[in-house]
């Protein structure tokens, strides 16, 4: 049973919802390869999100942000403002979205389907940089 | 320590919100008994989803794919509608609901609450067979 | 490799988000410390659950349960109303939210960032108590 646990550092980007699975993957190939086991993704932040989604598309990505735009919407009566007009929504889409993604790896690699991609979603104008710590477990390959 | 992964077919089933929790106890009984643990579910799908919610009155199930109908409804201005109607609110969705869940094991035994119940949500009017990981993990029994 | 396994009973809150770091905090110092690893939180209830939010003002707790009661309406169309009003829109905010939370641990302590804190989220008037599963596994510290 191996168990290993590192932090990975993401460059700010832009509002919205970017695909992050060739970061993650090549993340993945740093650490001892895992036979059968599980990666845990964790972003250690109340402002941006994780999710899986289609890899494909990017009209999916532009529809996405729609989507939770009118979700979570500016215009709600917020009280928390005091950080401007995009952090509350944020908070809200970082709660429906979650901060962690748990993903099964099989003779080293992730078990993700042919259209899932993994997403990093920033829902700050400025989100800045962000971090996330990766553990992957299972059995040595 | 025990790590066991293995694959699970779901037939194709309609719109909506189904109980699969018999499946997946039934599959777990297939697998060498964990003791102390935790039992990873993972759905290859971006158009389909896992959830936990009330396993007693089918009004309920009827009352989710209503209210979800409401929160990623088909007529928002999606770019992303090459693929039918119901395409682009079923990867929202996906997103909202997420593709993985994780329960506790005990004794062989999945630790649910009471009026817990294990839902595929199938997002799509036909989204064919889906492809589910398990992963279970923890101390023999 | 070490596997934990202990419940933990919350006391009734009021509807709302309620921070709860501290509690989970505490149960985990009364577990052996982790040195790399998770810890699983699972709540065994279809009306209450768990998320990671901001941790300081508590302006966001009163957004969040605002902007979740206009994501999940009390006025909604539901079948489902025999437990009353506050029922079904708690159905649909657990399936939101989820009702289980995954977070790395290092040297003995849960790798939170340093404005995310654990929340219950209670969605009924008189909830009543809360059940809830720690599991931690990973390399003893």
């Amino acid at each position: 049973m191996l168990v290993q646990q590192r932090s990975l550092r993401l460059p700010p980007m832009p509002r919205g919802f970017h695909l992050i699975s060739d970061r993650i993957a090549h993340a993945l190939t740093e650490m001892s390869p895992i036979g059968a086991g599980v990666l845990h993704l964790f972003l250690c932040h109340t402002s941006a999100s994780l999710t899986l989604n289609e890899n494909a598309d990017p009209d999916v990505r532009r529809d996405l942000e729609m989507s939770f735009n009118r979700i979570a919407p500016e215009e709600a009566p917020y009280t928390h403002t005091c950080e401007g007009p995009d952090d509350m929504p944020a908070h809200v889409k970082s709660s429906l979205l979650g901060a962690s993604l748990l993903i099964p790896l099989r003779s080293g690699r992730m078990l993700l389907g042919t259209w899932q991609g993994i997403y990093l979603c920033e829902h700050r104008q400025h989100g800045g940089a962000r971090q996330l710590w990766m553990t992957a477990w299972g059995t040595p390959m």
